[in-house]
């Protein structure tokens, strides 16, 4: 049905996450009417992306440099650290521009099921970051699944001699009817309660 | 917030229909994360497709040899023509499996707004094909729209002298419900009735 090419390009494009067979087909005979340099400019894109980008030597957020941005700005208060499973929580609380201290990324979070410990997390560099250059606090900002609940305690236990540690708040999201919220997020909410300034 | 290098896959993968700066971020992060040689091998089978897919000399569908597969293939019933507006007609069509005669691909629709008219159309080729070839029917198959049905009425004008011409039928689709049908839909389904066998 497909020419062989075309049947190469629909397959290894329904690798990408959220591409099925239709889009991939959509996606390959939309890539076919483009001209051809548009197409040598998204290849070259993905090539150079994969080759340039590596992880900060520092946070280990995604970096093109050994130390990235965030790390090499002195405007970055670097007492404080907001600790993240992944590099798109960077990217996320970046576009809030409501922090202005540093990051760590982790790397994902403990999960033993799937074999991933606090060995195969970057969970020791935090550690020496937090003894070795006077951080004043760590936010731990991880996702509250059953997984990241586990991270987020452990770590708490781990540096909490070294530093104060705190944790993003849980409870009603802007806009969100409080009908409508589930027990669990109720009672994080209630719980977290604090005084109207 | 991006490293340069992210920032251009990003902006590149938005080119692609359907892809927003969500999913292009989400596309762009599971990238990096992917073994290079994966990435390679996406990126060249994008090149690859471009450079080796044409069109068919014959009917204009995408071709990686200078006559597609259809058109070579001899057990395929040369008189009967059927024509589509876009290649991913065609392989929409032999999914069906039911077809068993040769396309013809006009590459679009009769669109004045858009300054497309027969003459950016492939309906010469069209033309010559079916003159020459001793085509017994022509069966045009595209979507009811009103450019659609301009180039249909147009061909069908335009074919009439030298062949049988067909259109494909309209009418309620198979699991559609009467009652929710639109009333276009059910006066076509009604004038395309036909007799029980």
């Amino acid at each position: 049905m497909y020419t062989p090419p075309l049947a190469r390009l629909i397959e290894q494009l329904q690798r990408l996450p959220g591409v099925g067979p239709k889009t991939a087909q959509r996606l390959a005979l939309h890539i076919l009417k483009r001209p051809e340099n548009e197409i040598q400019a998204l290849a070259s894109a993905l090539i150079e992306a994969k080759k340039k980008v590596g992880l900060c030597n520092v946070c280990f957020h995604f970096s093109a440099d050994p130390i990235c941005e965030i790390c090499r700005n002195p405007n970055r208060d670097k007492q404080t650290i907001c600790v993240v499973a992944d590099s798109r929580d960077v990217i996320a609380l970046e576009k809030t521009r409501e922090y202005k201290g540093r990051y760590h990324v982790l790397g994902g979070v403990m999960s033993p099921m799937d074999g991933i410990g606090p060995e195969q997390l970057y969970i020791q560099p935090l550690v020496r970051r937090v003894t070795q250059d006077g951080v004043k606090e760590v936010i731990l900002a991880i996702s509250p699944t059953v997984e990241g609940e586990t991270t987020t305690l452990y770590i708490g236990q781990l540096l909490k001699p070294f530093t104060k540690v705190t944790r993003i708040a849980f409870g009603l999201p802007m806009g969100g009817d409080l009908e409508y919220a589930d027990e669990v997020t109720l009672a994080r909410a209630l719980e977290g309660r604090r005084e109207l300034d």
